[in-house]
């Protein structure tokens, strides 16, 4: 009986895992104030409106490498249903946030310590790009590639961004174009360049051979 | 002539104002990568995705009261479409942000400086209160009334916030009562109490009498 | 293994209601009909989109007190996903619906018994009021705060009110700042005011002390 | 000069009124509280918000013929960006609405005179059908082919509806199939009858030959 | 215990079926990628976003009558959030598509075989008509009645139909109307026509009498 | 006078012009049933219905290279608020459609003729491909980088796409990144390779040096 009642249990569980999962996946216009958590004995109070992962920002101020910091809907579950996240962006000296898009959300952008190369490119393939100095904000349109470029060669900068969705979504574009697997064929093709070259920039990225 | 010709250019501007307030009346979803200047010979280029206007935060840290700098799309025109802005809390030591509504969004308030005592009331009339700490995050739920607190006898605090809308609009509860001409018998049948407890309230907000 | 068939129904039972609850958080662009009841053995016929609840309003024609009645998804479950609902609002002679908001919707009220004094104030803190007579309609819009005052001394007024969603929500005011426990010194430097008004405020309207 | 004055003025009238009717054609999720009137000087106070329309009902409220009056965007521009609207039907003995549809909203329909035979047909045919009491509220899917029926002899009825758009559109399906001027020959295929019958519903419908 | 077991699993599946059914019936804007299967074991790959349905088109291109093959949420799961789908229509020499609505999305019609007259009617009552030859587009805006047919005598014609929504969803008028069950006088008194027309349409229908 | 008016009317002109852009850049949820050409005097019939610029494909059939025919709202302004476009794509043998996202929309891709290698990357990083025979549809979700290739070295393909938005966008991600000017040290860091690397790759793509 234990074990078919665990069977069972288990089996419940998944079940409302994968059902939860899809019923979160719709984002604007909720019917309610907040959706609050799934567990069904939870007590909502303020802490469930509270995301304490970005106090990390303040005590690690200088990581050696380009670092992100979300708190969007995985990390802070509040969000669901109220079309807003953010994230905090730390750039070493020369650091970079790579070419990516946001599939689901514009990105406003704020530099809040030292400056910031920026760009964007829309679908008429006009670059705009802009020097940011602290205190200025940018606005990245939605679901076009764009990147931050950090030149000082010193001084680190930092970046909070917000986004007009729960979960905007990430898709850096070296990571995605040559650490997946796609065919290596295919990407000379359409970069018009020998597979060596795209072996090349695939070994640089770590990529499997 | 000269006059004619103005008028009828003052008759034009007026009318492409009139209709382009309007035609920025729609939030998300737009069918254009951004929605550009309403100026018929604008050249759109990185300056017009930027806005310099949060500067003034860093120049002016201690504000003597409360003060908001906004980044929406009143001050920042690209933002049009885009379905997020962002804000500036600025308190002094004591200052308080009174309770209001953001009719079109919600907000995700994140403290990088000091600490802030916060809460929103849902439609279940619940309250709910965080004391936020240098770093943390909170979230109030779309259209409902909430309220930030510096607690702190002696240090400032300052918060950036973000907004899933372009335009997610503020109504000061004080000030959208008690200023703005409502009837002072509706208002004291409303809060159960007399005129003259209204009337005291008023004046403490500087209202005409 | 009554007990565990019991135990087992009512976890069972418990997630899909909290499940549901959260399905039933999205409103509009449905992608069925309609969103039918969540029991699974319930059969539906006309009666599902049939709300019997306000036959009320023509047998209790005359309440003694402000009175609304509800016909929102909470009432009226057939209402999700198809982003309508209403309300009947009874104010006997003086009868007063404080000022409050509604979070999710615009409300138009249509006056069919009596006279009405409304008004609303927008983000600019402009308001906006008029005098109802029989058969007029009146747009709040969304988000706004807003009120309605039957001014007859006699004489009773009736309103049926039509929302742009299945559950827009209503925050009124003087609850919300006055009877959920926000901290009295907060309340009193939010109004300008001392605290011992706010106290007074609050004994008015019932709150705990 | 004056000719050409008012040929100006009308163009640019056009050009405003054509503007503005494509400006106005997106409903929800506005970016401001409402959407003003179009004209350049014109003064948005409560009137604006005020619709007057619907006093008839109260003053003819014994129609001879099926009858709607409707508070839709088209009568009361205030509605523009607020996702609601009204109507009021009205029922003599016998009446009936004919089948139709409302491409845009769902609709909710209160009985408050007499009763109402009422129903609907979802995409799966499946017809759904209820007989309304005296206060009773029934909800019609969006696009949803729905009729009502007074099957009293003697008595009027009279129903309030809800919608939730600014403009809900109607299409009456006898009017849309058979006055329109639909090739006969084809609505004969469809409906798999002769074109004699076609035509005899046609002359019933007044339709010309 | 066996028969308490399968009851306990058909109650769950049940349950998840009703609860997915509600889960996903939310189209736009969802907050993931996509939305995967609910089956809790599934592996997600290539050919859970592969619709294999419509080869049959290519192996039987002449269906002896007006065939419609969906590839809609229901037969494409994957299709859920993306708010896009696809059908195609065959038409034998005279096959018509009879008067029907997609209660959740406009049409857009690619002829790709033969030649073909349409029409759709607006809710003013006009009717647009056209004939498309081998490789005209159209477009039957959302909601609104439209039909196909084609005229030639000798061969057949083929359209590929593109929606958005992942369900459009069906409603053809002749069914809707006369193979439902709907009471014959109020068909009759809507169609301004006598009971024994309606009787003699239904039976060409095949509806029951 | 005459250049006075040509000036005055060019003006109009462009303002019209340039706030109908605008007006036109909201898409779903529109208050009518469709949205009418601009120009003040234009007939609404059948014709603004319909699109003719897909008539090429069939006339040439086999292009040397890959080749995109797009029936969107640029081409077909009818589209405008339907939520609704379509493409063909046609490939010749061993052609390629690079790494490409859609902003605004998901594709839904019914291949027609021929055989496609296709894939797409979600914001996992996970690959997800198919090999795709005649008549099967496959679906690349909303703004996710994805490809196809006619891996077939003599015969040609054709694949018909359909988007849930009237303007979905395309942004080729090999122009995106090397032919639209971004500086090529971020470009090289970004991919962990050489400014060396980076010039071939733009070399090879046509771009300026």
């Amino acid at each position: 009986m234990a074990s078919t009642l665990s069977k069972h249990t288990l089996f419940i569980l998944l079940a409302i895992l994968t059902v939860s999962r899809i019923a979160q996946s719709s984002d604007p216009d909720i019917l309610s104030d907040f959706i609050g958590p799934t567990s069904t004995n939870a007590t909502i109070d303020g802490n469930f409106f509270t995301f304490m992962g970005m106090r990390g920002i303040f005590n690690d101020p200088n990581p050696p490498n380009f670092k992100v910091t979300k708190a969007s809907m995985a990390e802070f579950p509040a969000l669901n249903g109220q079309s807003v996240s953010m994230a905090t962006l730390q750039f070493p000296a020369g650091g970079v946030n790579p070419p990516h898009t946001h599939p689901r959300s514009a990105e406003l952008l704020f530099v809040v310590e030292g400056a910031l190369e920026v760009g964007f490119v829309d679908t008429t393939n006009k670059l705009y790009t802009q020097t940011l100095q602290l205190g200025d904000i940018f606005v990245f349109p939605k679901g076009l590639t764009h990147f931050q470029y950090n030149a000082d060669a010193k001084n680190q900068a930092t970046a909070i961004s917000a986004f007009g969705s729960a979960n905007a979504g990430t898709a850096s574009i070296p990571t995605t174009l040559f650490t997946t697997g796609i065919d290596e064929g295919i990407l000379a093709k359409s970069f018009k360049t020998d597979v060596a070259t795209i072996q090349k920039i695939k070994a640089g990225l770590g990529a499997k051979a």
